[in-house]
């Protein structure tokens, strides 16, 4: 669902489930005059973990946004021993975009950008090579080159987390970026650096998946958006689609067809980030609609 | 979500939007000491209609269920002007089959039917056709053959209603059935009738769709599963799904394609309609997951 | 099958099918020395009519390209009443988009050409509206708006052929255009003009058709390419592409699913024109792969 | 394309790719007297090898069906080093089912079977399991349960080869069949054992794919038939395809999903096995249309 234009709460919680957990969320929203407009929840029965996103109109809520969290930790996070973020649906995230010599991600999500699709600003453009410079400069993004070695990563991440800081950047866009990040970079940016892989995962991670699809001789070839974690490919997959493939199409047909669902199937994960519609538990994510 | 083993409570409810119905509900429930399981909500913006689906255990729930249906139409439904239903999640309902001379869908139901895949019972069989007598006979299900033609269709119908008044159907599945209903037919079985229609409604509704699919020259074709209405393939959709044609394939492999769609979107429907999670506003149908 | 780097003929035909036809095709291409590098054919059975594309290396090829068409007329063409055209593979045709307000298809196809994935020349972008002239502008393309009302039509399409002419232009996309062309203009570029409509046509011709999807309740979405005729949204069909919406999602979440669909199933179209793989008979396309 | 009623021939060709080669092919045919009614050729440029498949009526072919072989062998196999087999339309290949105690694709091979939709002779079951001896009993078919424990398989494959001999078994196939069959046993059949594994490989090979598709949290699963090798689910592909899951499905959601995709993935395999449409090089299919 679209969010409409006055300003809602977003409150999105994970717990142990425990009877009466709905009952309460929503009562405590109710007395204090919230309309929900949104809610969905789930079980995971096999860890009998209870997970809940809740979006209410915050005309004649009772409670001022600024005093909800200190509100809403005593009043039921606690009791519950909940795990929870609150958000205000008129928040423009900051992003960064994190790229190579690829364009194609980099030009959609641009143009999404201009054309204002999407709730966010993105203020900064890292790249390991100069060449997509001017891109970035005429959409007046400040764009970064901080070129990666195998013995300067330590460095030059340490220049890129101090740029990120700089420009209080919130989330990072791997948008088809060659490198690897380390496991210490990703640590700064848990479940908010979101890649692009241009395999359907788990088959294919790593180098040139491309190649090795057509190696296999797979009939469909896929593309995975996930959150990037220590391990490489690893982490919780956001989303994921496919095109199918036959036996006239060459490596480069792949790349072509594979253009295409890379670039629609970034947006798709950024536009759920944006949009505080998921979950992270136990590697797997919680998809909200 | 499947169900799991447990018998649970099944709360189908529809009622104009308003503050506190989420919380109410979900606080009655909860009061009465049952243990929400699965609970999905809606609202239709243009309409500012509410909807939902909640299901809970029924173990150590303190309304016995022959009384629930008091208790709820007294506390909440008739407080908020619902339309509701309430179900129990062991229930096995009753379904006929209509069919004609195509045997795949037929075949495709009886085998999910032996597999026990489905929690119904299918005591009845009408067709139109005596060929496929013995199919039904193999599996033990009673067979009825009531010939329709352009001046006997009231007096048939009249058979078939009391056919299926006797072995006690609370809905009936059209399995390529080849006959159209009369609305005075259709009218006994509000949203309790499911047919297949072998095209991507609302394109080539009528007689012979694959035809017209050739000869329009799509490159996708489809199936719909939907209730069935006095307005020809008018009715709400259930479930859709499409399979790519190229210009290779002739009306006959547009036959052949089409045939695996139709018997798995068919038992998609049956399946959803089954579990209760299907709710129709406006003619439009909401899928719960 | 990609075009490899080295220049190829690549020859269309079609004529009524009769023995002897590939036999005779390909033996004219391997006693004059080419090498053939992709052949696909078909035989409508209804109609009784063949079609074939055929590409070879011209490497070697002893007739020199300027006097192929001459030749192929007298020895093959002639006698089995053929419809057919040559191409060579290293041609680049000369492309017109045709925009209204909506930025999105314009984006797209501008930075796959900034990004040099198809063989094309763009010189000129005419749009009804001058809101996007700087997004012309800054890749250096002409733009030239030519707004449209009720009653100037005739004397603004003459406006835009002299214009086309000028710029020696072979076909055109019309990238969300607005406006309904005139079957006078239509007939100046006979499958020459590509446009996207956003349905699953014939499902939902004309205007506002996500709106009339939502109203009838449909489970999938989709998106139409064709060549533009004198009928509206009723041309030979290229490519079609689907996605699944639920009772969540509102308009104006099928007009965000179904713009990334639109870029993407417009730019398949058009790479395949550019690449000279597809046939129209009988207002049905042949997409060879 | 499916085929029509009269008798045609069909040719299956892989070889070096050379100049020349599908114009002496067509032209043998057609000096002969045949009409090429369906002509698809492919090169693998990466080993510039050369694939066709060649299907002509035979009504008026001067060459009588049984001296074919002989005379294609001297005029264009042996000069060209050509690997090759040649069909006629109207055989009925005879194949085995092996299976364990899953019905569904059972139950769809057979209602098949039963309906006509393929040209086959089924005159063999075996299973490691007796539970669905009935179901074959019932249409007819010589079911054979040979339990394969850990100890005694080489001996029990030796009864099942014996048995596939006896009832001269050209192909077989594993619908959902729990045993890996050995290499030894694998050799006998090479490219003629159809399996299908469920899920989308290479992704999750070996047992329990589903459990470890949900474990790892994909938004997709998929099914694949391939050609058994001695290694495990890692012969060639036929078919894939796959479906959408999200968070709310557990693995038995996975289970029922999946299920509907295994019996139509693998029947699609057997169809173009069956049709001759599957070449095999180097581990990879090529599929004709």
């Amino acid at each position: 669902m679209e969010n409409t234009n006055a300003v809602s709460g977003i409150l999105l919680v994970s717990c142990p489930d425990q009877k009466g957990l709905i009952a309460s969320v929503t009562a405590f929203i109710h007395e204090n005059k919230g309309n929900i407009i949104g809610l969905e929840q789930h079980v995971e029965p096999i860890e009998n973990h209870f997970f809940m996103r809740v979006q209410w109109d915050l005309e004649g809520f009772e409670i001022p946004s600024d005093q909800f969290e200190a509100r809403f930790e005593v009043a039921l996070a606690r009791p519950f021993a909940m795990s929870w973020s609150f958000f205000l649906s008129n928040e423009r995230p900051r992003m960064a975009i994190f790229i190579s010599k690829y364009s194609h991600c980099l030009y959609d999500i641009l143009s999404r950008y201009q054309a204002g699709e999407w709730q966010v600003e993105i203020p900064l453009i890292i790249s390991n090579h100069p060449e997509l410079e001017n891109v970035a400069k005429n959409v007046g993004i400040d764009f970064h080159c901080i070129p990666i070695t195998l013995s300067n990563k330590p460095e030059q991440e340490a220049v890129a987390l101090r740029l990120l800081k700089k420009y209080k950047i919130e989330f990072i866009v791997l948008a088809r970026y060659m490198q690897i990040l380390s496991a210490d970079f990703t640590r700064h940016y848990p479940h908010r650096i979101i890649n692009i892989h241009h395999s359907f995962l788990p088959a294919f991670p790593g180098a040139k998946p491309y190649h090795s699809a057509y190696q296999r001789g797979v009939k469909i070839i896929g593309v995975t958006s996930h959150y990037v974690t220590a391990e490489l490919d690893g982490g919780p997959i956001i989303e994921q689609d496919v095109v199918p493939v036959s036996h006239t199409d060459l490596v480069a047909d792949y790349v072509r067809k594979g253009r295409d669902l890379e670039k629609v199937v970034l947006a798709r994960a950024i536009w759920r980030h944006l949009n505080r519609k998921i979950l992270v538990f136990k590697n797997r994510t919680l998809l909200f609609s």
